[in-house]
């Protein structure tokens, strides 16, 4: 690809034919959201203050960290009427548009629900599995510039649809500012109660449970990395989600795709921050220069143009692999967590995705749709982790526990096999309780 | 319950009726298995000098902590061949157990496989999820006198049926113990390829790769405090299971229970180490007492006795409560990982339980059957943790994507809900890739 027409577009264009390209995929791609030792100390010293003064602690640091002057924490609780009232606040087309979206979340994460099962054995004996929901989520939402409504959504319907008895819901107010529609999307996604505070402290409370926060079961949600380290110390003490890097996109196009729609796909990743990934991917080389063409000529165009320019810059590339077999394997290497197969057959590259957080099929579905009302979730596993991780769901807020109930014969037939192998481990207390049930 | 015919038994005897029940419970259930800043500190030099100089590293910690001399990886290498040359060599009653075990296991875990699955709305539009497995999945198995053969299956036998495409194994052998059991066990299991290594630097080998190791998508299995370290350490860059404390059960009697089985199944948890934590609990006070002497008096037969009477001691408890409801909210409190339902009418209880890791059922089904060979995994969640998470099983080894495909008139009407989300969050590139998608 030349470049000297559009060179005021800093992107990378690489190609799978360079000798190099391995290597500059692989710093492309390169990320690590490493908490350096004092981020870590300051989040241990914020962890262990809430567990030992509780309320008293998070006041301090709501009002150190966010230039609050809450006096007690009946100021940094909203009940479900507050919601409510911001739902109602909302211009008519928010609220439809909210409530579409809701709707249609709803109805997708529905279609997750598994059901317990149970199988009874020739000689009685029953084996099955028992899903239930946890007691209580614990969705943490970003302040500032970065309250993201549909994310409220997206955490908070899964947890509703799984069946959670309470949803509880943090987000700080940076100088006091609340976002109504943060505040209305937890009403329609069924949160029941919102503590307006954030960063370390919020998840220590979550974690540990304070006299006005209650513990819970499982903190899901961005944040930053405070918020990200906080997570790490205090899993298993209960679940978290995963530890979310920058949000990144993967096009894969066949040349048939209008180019402009193409650039402003990639834009819509790229505005995020400016540490958010978009790369194409296509075999059509005088497709990628028009694609390149056409960020050149929109870029100026965009509000958030600054981000992108930088986003595109550090960790944006063009890229020309030879064939749709090649494309494949760069899929399946990158485990993007959004993945736009903007072609005209798309099915018939599907079976072959094997690692991919959600897949946006053809050249209709911009993975904006996707981000706020198809109805499949948005909070997905980024940077690779789609080698081993889901988008965020109902599974992600339900348990299972194993049903063995044996009958009197079954327990005979199997004490013999538990008994030699527990005195093959040298368990002979194991060997003994088995033994106790078999039949002469 | 008085104590003075059995003295011998040094057990707590709790009672819901006691003032200082709730401060009692809590102090045995408390358990936090911190790792201090040192054995932080020594895990991350481990980690970097794998992640630095990989096999050479490998070689050097495994032989400064195993006590080994090898001088190349491929000393610390077992092949598929050596596996199943263990297997045969088993006396035929082991390996008869060891492969009904492995033939339960796997039949009962088929039955958890999800399948893929989409709908296609109205305007055409399909909404989906896709089951795919990992790549490839790391086991840790523990080294010396806690190597369990029983481990390897209930470890790799979900990733087999999951469908994993290769499955790696680590064991220390500490000063060059080999255990046949455990290498019969991986045969049987499904397992590719195992390595000679453990600890720290196992973690960080299946974590990053080397040039020996393939870096794996996830990490399950049990290990000491060092392993447990490096697998939260390592938590992002590959999945991991949930970090394991000790073993735990609670049996609820209903009183008709021959007392000495029910000694024996409290035996079988606590002779695993001296922090294993063995709970009855029952209605029933001369029922209680009635177990109570048969501790007294089966302790001193078990081959582990110090052991057990040790953890008796420290973490064990009779606990009486007033009445069936009252043990099912003490069942819930304590999320036990193994809930033994010794009692005539146990399905009754059954849909009261929210959180246990694996349900004992009716008197004949004694833990050690579902440990070794009743079909489900005896990887459970430990220390409350029942409360959100799930026995392993084949959902750890696969991973969903979602699929959206929006007809051209699916996008239309989806773009406008997108569109005004997105502006409301002025997030406007999302919002003109949606419009570019709207007809006019």
């Amino acid at each position: 690809m030349s470049d000297t027409l559009f060179e005021s577009v800093d992107i990378a264009r690489l190609s799978t034919e360079a000798a190099d390209f391995e290597t500059r995929l692989d710093a492309l791609l390169a990320w690590e959201g490493v908490s350096d030792a004092n981020v870590q100390a300051r989040v241990e010293e914020i962890i262990s203050a809430v567990k030992a003064r509780g309320d008293a602690a998070l006041i301090e640091f709501s009002n150190r960290f966010d230039r609050l002057t809450a006096a007690s924490m009946s100021e940094l609780t909203l009940d479900a009427g507050r919601l409510e009232q911001a739902f109602r606040g909302l211009s008519e087309e928010q609220r439809d548009a909210l409530a579409q979206a809701a709707e249609r979340i709803r109805l997708y994460h529905e279609r997750q629900k598994p059901t317990s099962w149970s199988y009874t054995e020739a000689d009685g004996s029953v084996l099955g599995q028992q899903v239930t929901p946890l007691d209580r989520a614990g969705i943490y939402v970003p302040g500032g510039k970065a309250a993201y409504p549909s994310s409220v959504l997206m955490n908070a319907i899964p947890a509703h649809v799984a069946g959670v008895r309470e949803i509880v819901m943090v987000v700080p107010t940076p100088d006091g500012v609340l976002n109504e529609l943060v505040l209305a999307a937890a009403h329609l996604a069924g949160v029941d109660r919102v503590f307006t505070i954030g960063g370390a402290q919020a998840i220590a409370a979550m974690a540990y449970g304070t006299a006005s926060v209650p513990r819970v079961d499982k903190i899901v949600g961005p944040g930053n990395i405070y918020v990200a380290t906080a997570k790490r110390a205090v899993f298993g003490q209960v679940g978290i989600d995963m530890i979310a890097g920058p949000s990144e996109i993967l096009v894969v196009s066949d040349g048939g795709t209008d180019p402009e729609w193409l650039a402003m796909d990639l834009f819509s990743q790229a505005e995020h921050d400016e540490d958010a990934q978009a790369l194409l991917v296509s075999w059509d080389e005088s497709h990628l220069a028009e694609v390149e063409a056409a960020i050149a000529r929109l870029l100026p165009t965009l509000e958030r143009h600054e981000i992108v320019r930088q986003s595109l810059a550090r960790r944006g590339a063009l890229i020309l692999c030879r064939d749709r077999d090649e494309a494949v394997t760069l899929i399946n290497r990158i485990a993007p967590e959004h993945l736009e197969l903007s072609m005209a057959d798309p099915e018939a590259l599907l079976p072959q995705v094997r690692h991919a957080g959600a897949i946006f099929m053809g050249r209709y579905t911009a993975e904006a749709l996707g981000d706020y009302c198809a109805g499949p979730n948005h909070v997905l596993p980024t940077s690779g982790t789609a080698r081993f991780s889901s988008p965020l769901g109902v599974y992600d807020f339900q348990k299972r526990s194993s049903i063995i109930h044996c009958s009197e014969s079954g327990a005979s037939t199997l004490g013999r096999v538990a008994s030699v192998l527990a005195r093959g481990e040298s368990l002979t207390a194991h060997a003994r309780s088995a033994e106790y049930r078999i039949k002469d």
